[in-house]
C-alpha cells in the first residue's frame, strides 16, 4: 500500500505568507464558468489572493459547502498514457487547485505489485515539470509536496477497492474535513472496464454527500452496437452525470477555443457562418508516424475509428452546431450538438476514399505473426465528405481527413469563405487587409505543422477577431512563413499565452465538473450511428496503397462530385500485389437486344441509368418541341432513385419548366409519409430541379383527412386531371418497374381492378403492406407514346427469366399486359437482372 | 469621281505563273465553313494553288455560280475608323480573295469634295501594310494594284448613288463577268443612316441576281425604343439577311475562338461547363485612357451603352449559350444565342455599381462648354452582376466590368472553376499539372495587358486543349510572368499564329456571308431589352468618383450578396464636391409608436423588412415549439417581395419544414399566370427554401379548367382545408398590406362579401382589373394570433394619414376592420409611408 504522509498536506502557499483557514471560505470561481478560455490555470497563489479579496469584499458564502477532500484514483497508473500525460496533469491540478477549499490525495492504481508500482511512481515524480515561471528550487519543493500526497495501490479484488475506500474515509476523518468527491481515471483497456466499474460501484463509492466522477478513455466501442453494449454496461454501474468520456481533442487549446471564438465574435460571424458564405470546411489531422509497434490495436480499428469517429467528428460539431444564445449552459450546448448529428446526411460508400501506407501489411505480418499471404485491408488514410442537411450548411462540403505516414504532422480546422468579390485592379496591387479577392479563411490550428503550436488565424480581409487577452496573444511575425497559400502576415494570428497539454486542460475540467467538454452517452451513440453504416459498407473495400511521406505526391488527393468522393488520380498500378480490382463498368458496352419482342437495353447500372436518363431527356425535348409540354409518369420504389439523381444533376437541357410530372402509383399514406412514392420523388428529384408547382401532380390519396376512401373519388379525380391536361390521356412517357411477383405499377396479380376495363386510375390492394394503393390502369398505361420498364438487381433475375417466357397473361403476370397500343415499349435491365 | 483603271484588274497571282481563266472554276471554300478559326487568311496564291488542285481533282462544279464582281462601297471613307482599320481590312480582303472567282472594286465615299477625298485615299494607300511574309518590293506592287481598284466618290444625292450604280454596272459589263454583289460599309454616324439607306435602296441596289450587304457600325440606338425605331427604319430599306451589324469584339481573335474552342473541346468541357463546376465567369474590358476629347459622345452614352450592352454582352452569350450539335449552322447558333437572352435574369438597380473618374466632369465642362456648377452623372466605370436562370448556369455569377482610367489596359473572359478537391499534401508540394487544388481556369485573353496580345489559357490541371494548329500555336515561356494568380507556365497557353485586326477578320466574314459573326435585329433588341430597364433605373444614380490609374486602389472593388452588388469599401469622402449622399438607413433608428391604438414599427425599408422577417421567424419558432406547426398566411403584391427575399436568404433557423404557407388572397388567374400572387410567392420564396409540397396551399382559383366559378366552390374548399389543418382556423400569422383605397387582402370598399358574415373565404371583385379575386374574410383574419400589416412607399402616405383618423368602418375602409379578436395587430410602415 502506498504511503501518504498526512502532515505534509500543506497549502501550496503557506510559505508565501497567505495563511487561510483550511477548508475555509473560498470563491466559487471556475465552476459553471463559460467555456471561454478566459480563465487559464493560474498559479495557486494568485488564486488565493483572489480568494482573500473575495473573503474581504463579498463574503463568498457558498464556498464552504463546496470544499473538502478530493481523491483522484488513477487506474492504469503505470501505463503509457499515465506516464506521458496524466501524472503531469494531476500535478498541474494540484498546483492550480490545492490549498484552497480543497485538499487532495492521488492514488496510482494498477494490477502490478506494490513494489513495482511504488518504484514507477517515484520515477514519474522525478519527471514532472513545473510551469515556466517557477524557479527550480521551488519546483523541487512543489514536487515533493505532490509526491507526499501520492501513493500506489494494487487494485485487483473487491477487497482492494474496499480497502482503498476505507483508507480515503480515514484520511478525510483525520483531516477533519468533509469528503468532496472521488475521481476514478480509467487509463486501462476497455476489456477491463466492467470489472473495475463493478468494483468501484460495489466497494468504493463515496458517501452520498460526495460526488463520484469516472473518467473513461477511448475506444468507446468498435461500432454502434458494441458502443451501446458498453454504454449499457457502464450505465448499470454509474449515472450519466458521473461519467466523463475523454476525447483529448476537446482539450486541445485551439479546439477548445472554437465555441468561445464563435461566441465572442458573433457579430462578425453572424452573416458569414453559413452556406451563402462558407465555401468549405476542412477538418484535418495528418501524421507522419506510422502504426509500427501498434498494429495489434490498429488492425482492429483503422483510421476512421481511431481518429474520425471521435476527434474529427467532435470538431465538426463544434464548427457546425447552432450556437445557443447562452453558451454557458452545458445542457443547451449538448442539445445543440445532438441536433447537429441529426442533420448529418448519411454516409455512403461513395463518401469515402481509403488508403493504406505500403509498409503496413508487412508490419502487421511481422508484429501479428501473419502468413506471407496476408494483406490487410485496414485503412491508415481516409478522406470523408460530410454534408449537413440544414438551411445553414446545405451544400457546404465538410472534408474530414486523417492518415498516417503522410508528408507532415499537422492538425487544423480551416473554414474557407467564398470569394464573392471582383477586384478591379490587377492582382499585383492587392493588399491583404483591403482586398476581398484574397482568400478569406479562419483557421483553428490545432498544432504541430509549420507553425509548431496551436493558433487561431483570421484573414485580415475578414475582421479583427476578439480573443480573451489573458489566454491568447498575437503571434510574432515569422517572415517567409506561408500558411494555406498566404504569408502569415496576411492573418490576424493568435497563439496561447501559455501552451497547455490537452490532458491538463481536461483534468481541470473534470475537477470543475465541466461536462460539456466530454462525450455524453447520447453524443457517443449519435456519432457511432453516423459512422457505423459507412464502416460496414467499407468493410471489404481495398484501400489504395501509398508509399508514405512526401513521396505520396498527389496520390491521395481526392475530389468530390455531389456527394461522391474519388481519388483525383486513377488507381495506379498496385505497388505490392493485392487483391485485383473488379472489372470496371466501362469494360463493357451497352447491350442491345430484344425482350418479349420489344427493344431491350442492358448495361451496368451506372450506364443503364445514364442511357435511360438520356432517352427520357430526348423524349422530353421532342415532345416540348412538338406540342409544348411533356407528360411524364413516374414510378416509385428504389430503382428510380438513381435515375432521379441522374436527371437532377446531369441534364441541364431538360425542359423541366414544360414538363408535367405524374405518379404511376402511390401508397395510401399521407404524402409526407416516408413510404409515400411522392416523398421519394420530392427528395430525389423535385428538390433539385425547377418544375412549377402546378405541373406536379401527386395522386390524391389523402382527401378529407382520410386515405383512399372510395367515396372521396380520388382515383376518378386523378383520371379527370389526366383527361383534362394530357391530350388523349396519352402520356409521353411512363416509367414502370417490375416486381418479383410480376406486378407493375400497383397492379398486382389477380387484381380485380386496373388490369382491364374503363377506369384510367384505380384503387388496388397490395399483397404486402401497406395494403392499399392507387395506380394507373393497364389500359391507361398502354395509351402512352412510350413505356420504359426499368429492372435492376440480382433479385429480379428469376422473374426476368420467367416473364421472358410467358405470353399475354396480365391476370397472372400484370407486367405481361404492358403493350402500348400505338406507342413503344423499351426494357431497361442491368446485367444483374438480365444475365444473373 | 474616283478613277479606276480597269485594265489593271489583274489577278494577284498572275506574276507567279498560275494563270487561271478569269471567273473560272474555283472551290467553294470558306462559305459555310465552321466558325473554327481553322482557316486563317492565307496569301492569295496558296488559295489559287488549292483552287487548281480542286479543279484537277473534284471539278468544283458550283464555283461558277459564286464568282463575279464584288463592289465594296465604304461610306465615311475619310473618317477615323476607315483610316485606322477599314481600308487596311479591305486591302487584306483583296489580298486574300481577289483573282480567283472574284474581282473587286473599292469605292471610298463621303460627303467631302472629290479632290479632298482623292487626296485622302492616296494618303491611306501609302499607309497600308502587307502581311509580314511579303517582301517590300512585292508589297509596293500589291498596294499599287489595290490602289488601282480603289477610287473615291462623293455621295450626297440620289443621283450620286444612281451614278455609282451605273458605274458599277458598266464595269461589270466591261469585264464580261456577272455581278456577284455589293457591300456598303456604313462608317458614318447613325443620324446619317436613314438617308444613305434610302438612297442605296432607291438608286444603288444591284440587279436581283446579285446580293446586297450593308454593314452597320454601332451605336445601334440608345435604348430599347430607339433601337427599335432605328431597326424599323432600316428594315424598311433592307431585308434582315442584307444587314451586317458589326460588333468588332466578335472579330477579336480570342473572342472569335470561344465557340470553336467549346466545340472542339466538347468532350473535356461537357461535364465542366455548368453550375456544378463553374464558380464564376468574369468578362472584363479595362482601359487606361479616359474620355478626353470624346466627351460629346461619351456624355450621351456612358460605359454601359458603350461597352457592356454590346461587346461584353456578346461575349457573355458566347460563353453561356447552349452549343448546338451542329455549330456550322448560323441559324441554330443565333437561335441558341437568343435563348440565352431569354434566360437572363432581369437586372435591377442593385445589380450594378457605377464609377466616374474624377477628372471627367471637368473634361465635359471644358469640352461641352458647361457651367462650373455642372456635374456629370455619366458612369465611366460599371460592374454588373448577371445571373442566368437556366439549369446550366443558375447561381453562377457572371461579372461584367469595364471602365476608363483604370490601372491597366486589358480585356479577358475568365472562367474560374470550383475547387472540388482536397489535396492531401502541403501546398508547397503541389504541381501545376497534377494538383486539382491549384486554381483551374480557362481564359480567353482578348488583348493588351501583361501578355500583350490575344491568347487562350487553360490551366494544366484541367486538360490539354485542342486548338486549330494552323491558326493557334503554343506560346513561348515568359519566366516571371504571372497571370490570374499563377505563373504562365501553369497554363497551356496558345496565341494566334498571326495576329489579325478585328476589322480584317470581320470584313472577310462579311464577304463570306457569315451572318453569325454579326448582330441580328432580334439579337440587338434582346440585348437592349435586357439593358434598358437597368439604364432607366440608374439614370439618376450618382457614380462613385475615383482618382484614376493605380491610385484607385481597392476603391472600385465590389462584392455580391445574392443578386445585389455593392462596393467593398464604404463611400469615402467625396473627392470633389458633388451631390451630397442621401442619409443612410443606419442614420435612423427603428421607431416604435402606436397607430390606430396598435403597435407601430417604423424604419427605413431595409431595416423594416429585416425587423418584420425577424418577428415572423420568432413567431414561427414559438409556434413550432408550442404545437409543432406554424401557419402563415401571406399577401401578394410587391411589398412582400423584399420580405420573401429576406426570409429566403437570411433566416437559417426558420422552421420551414414545419411551416404551412397559405395565401391571403389570389387573383382569379391560373397559378402560372405572372399576375398570380402564388407565382410571386413561388419565384421569390418557395424556390429558395424547402417547404414540403403538401405544406403549400395555393388558393383553388382554377378548378375544372375555369376560373373562380362559384359553382366549383373553390372558396368553400379552401375554407375546408383551413378548418381541417389550422386549429380553430386561427392562423399563427397573417401578413396584410393596405391599398390606396383602404382595401386589405382582396377586400375592397363596399364589398358585399368578406367584410362580415360567416364565410371564411370569399370571392370578391376588384374595382380595377383583373376583376375577380379570392380572399380570406375579415372574420377569418381577425381570428389570427397575430396580424402584421406592411405598408411601404410614399404613395401610401395619404391613405396612411387618412386611416389613422377613421374609426371602425370596414365597409368604407376595409383595413379599419382588421382587429384580431384575441390576437395581436402590429403595423410595419417605412418612413416614407409613415412620415411622408
Amino acid at each position: 500500500m502506498g504511503h501518504i504522509s498526512h502532515d505534509t498536506e500543506t497549502s501550496l502557499c503557506e510559505d508565501s505568507r497567505l495563511h487561510l483557514p483550511r477548508g475555509g471560505p473560498a470563491a466559487r470561481h471556475s465552476v459553471g464558468e463559460r467555456v471561454s478560455g478566459k480563465k487559464v490555470l493560474r498559479p495557486g497563489c494568485w488564486k488565493m489572493l483572489t480568494v482573500a479579496m473575495c473573503v474581504a469584499l463579498l463574503g463568498c458564502l457558498r464556498a464552504q459547502e463546496l470544499g473538502g477532500h478530493v481523491s483522484v484514483i488513477l487506474l492504469g497508473a503505470t501505463g503509457d498514457l499515465a506516464r506521458k500525460y496524466l501524472w503531469q496533469g494531476l500535478f498541474q491540478l494540484y498546483l492550480d487547485e490545492a490549498g484552497q477549499a480543497y485538499s487532495f490525495s492521488f492514488h496510482g492504481a494498477a494490477l502490478t505489485s506494490t513494489k513495482q508500482g511504488q518504484e514507477f511512481i517515484a520515477k514519474v515524480m522525478e519527471s514532472l515539470s513545473c510551469p515556466e515561471d517557477v524557479v527550480p528550487g521551488r519546483c523541487a519543493e512543489l514536487k515533493g509536496q505532490f509526491q507526499q500526497l501520492s501513493g500506489y495501490h494494487r487494485l485487483k479484488t473487491g477487497e482492494d477497492y474496499a480497502a482503498l475506500s476505507t483508507d480515503i474515509e480515514a484520511r478525510v476523518q483525520r483531516q477533519g474535513v468533509r469528503e468532496a468527491g472521488r475521481i476514478f481515471y480509467f487509463s486501462v483497456p476497455p476489456f477491463a472496464y466492467a470489472d473495475i466499474a463493478r468494483n468501484i460501484n460495489g466497494s468504493c463509492r463515496p458517501d452520498p454527500g460526495a460526488w463520484l466522477r469516472v473518467v473513461l478513455e477511448k475506444p468507446f466501442g468498435h461500432d454502434h452496437l458494441s458502443a451501446q453494449q458498453l454504454a449499457a454496461e457502464l450505465g448499470s454501474f454509474f449515472r450519466e452525470e458521473e461519467m466523463y468520456r475523454v476525447d483529448h481533442y476537446l482539450g486541445k487549446q485551439a479546439v477548445a477555443q472554437i465555441l468561445p471564438f464563435r461566441d465572442q465574435n458573433r457579430k462578425a460571424l453572424d452573416g458569414l457562418w453559413n452556406r451563402h458564405h462558407v465555401e468549405r470546411v476542412e477538418i484535418i489531422m495528418k501524421e507522419t508516424v506510422d502504426a509500427e509497434g501498434r498494429t495489434g490495436f490498429y488492425e482492429e480499428y483503422g483510421v476512421i475509428r481511431d481518429v474520425l469517429q471521435n476527434h474529427l467528428t467532435e470538431v465538426l460539431t463544434l464548427v457546425a452546431m447552432e450556437l445557443p444564445h447562452n453558451t454557458s449552459s452545458p445542457e443547451s450546448m449538448l442539445q445543440h450538438k445532438l441536433r447537429t448529428f441529426q442533420a448529418l446526411r448519411g454516409l455512403q460508400k461513395g463518401s469515402a476514399v481509403l488508403g493504406q501506407y505500403q509498409a503496413y501489411s508487412e508490419q502487421v505480418r511481422r508484429e501479428q505473426q501473419k502468413p506471407d499471404t496476408f494483406h490487410s485491408r485496414t485503412p491508415t488514410f481516409a478522406g470523408i465528405l460530410v454534408h449537413i442537411d440544414n438551411l445553414r450548411w446545405e451544400g457546404v462540403p465538410f472534408i474530414l481527413m486523417s492518415g498516417k505516414a503522410l508528408d507532415e504532422r499537422v492538425g487544423y480546422v480551416r473554414i474557407l469563405f467564398r470569394n464573392q468579390a471582383y477586384c478591379a485592379q490587377n492582382d499585383k496591387r492587392w493588399v491583404a487587409e483591403q482586398s476581398q479577392c484574397l482568400p478569406r479563411q479562419i483557421i483553428f490550428y490545432i498544432g504541430h505543422g509549420e507553425l509548431g503550436g496551436p493558433a487561431v488565424l483570421v484573414s485580415r480581409n475578414l475582421f479583427r477577431p476578439s480573443l480573451p487577452p489573458e489566454s491568447w496573444k498575437e503571434l510574432e511575425g515569422r517572415p517567409g512563413l506561408h500558411l494555406f497559400g498566404r504569408p502569415l502576415s496576411d492573418y490576424y494570428a493568435y497563439g496561447p499565452v501559455r501552451e497547455q497539454d490537452a490532458y491538463s486542460v481536461l483534468i481541470s475540467r473534470i475537477f470543475h465538473g465541466r461536462k460539456d467538454s466530454f462525450i455524453t452517452t447520447e453524443n457517443l451513440l449519435a456519432s457511432w450511428a453516423f459512422w457505423t453504416p459507412l464502416l460496414d459498407s467499407l468493410a471489404h473495400e481495398v484501400p489504395r496503397l501509398y508509399p508514405g511521406g512526401a513521396e505520396n505526391g498527389p496520390l491521395l488527393d481526392f475530389e468530390f462530385r455531389g456527394a461522391q468522393l474519388h481519388f483525383s488520380q486513377r488507381q495506379p498500378e498496385q505497388l505490392v500485389p493485392g487483391p485485383g480490382p473488379a472489372p470496371l463498368p466501362s469494360d463493357f458496352q451497352v447491350l442491345r437486344a430484344t425482350y418479349r419482342d420489344s427493344p431491350l437495353i442492358s448495361a451496368w447500372p451506372e450506364e443503364l441509368i445514364a442511357k435511360l436518363a438520356d432517352d427520357i431527356e430526348a423524349a422530353a425535348v421532342r415532345a416540348v418541341r412538338r406540342v409544348g409540354t411533356f407528360h411524364l409518369a413516374l414510378s416509385g420504389g428504389s430503382s428510380p432513385v438513381a435515375l432521379f439523381q441522374q436527371l437532377a444533376s446531369g441534364h441541364f437541357g431538360f425542359p423541366w419548366a414544360h414538363t408535367h410530372l405524374w405518379l404511376v402509383d402511390e401508397r395510401c399514406v399521407p404524402l409526407w409519409d416516408p413510404e409515400s412514392n411522392f416523398q421519394g420523388l420530392q427528395a430525389h428529384l423535385l428538390q433539385h430541379i425547377r418544375v412549377p408547382y402546378y405541373n406536379v401532380h401527386p395522386m390524391p390519396v389523402h382527401l378529407h383527412q382520410r386515405l383512399c376512401a372510395a367515396e372521396d373519388r380520388g382515383a376518378q379525380m386523378y383520371a379527370g386531371e389526366i383527361s383534362a391536361l394530357v391530350a388523349n390521356s396519352s402520356f409521353d412517357l411512363v416509367l414502370l418497374g417490375m416486381g418479383m411477383d410480376g406486378h407493375t405499377a400497383s397492379l398486382f396479380p389477380h387484381s380485380p381492378t386496373g388490369l382491364d376495363g374503363e377506369p384510367l386510375v384505380v384503387l388496388t390492394e397490395s399483397p404486402s403492406g401497406p395494403q392499399q394503393r392507387m395506380s394507373l390502369s393497364l389500359p391507361l398505361i398502354n395509351r402512352a407514346r412510350k413505356v420504359a420498364v426499368l429492372v435492376m438487381g440480382r433479385v429480379k433475375r428469376e422473374i426476368t427469366m420467367l416473364v421472358s417466357r410467358v405470353g399475354h397473361e396480365p391476370k397472372k403476370w400484370p407486367i405481361s399486359g404492358v403493350l402500348p397500343s400505338s406507342g413503344q415499349l423499351v426494357w431497361y435491365m442491368d446485367y444483374e437482372a438480365f444475365l444473373g
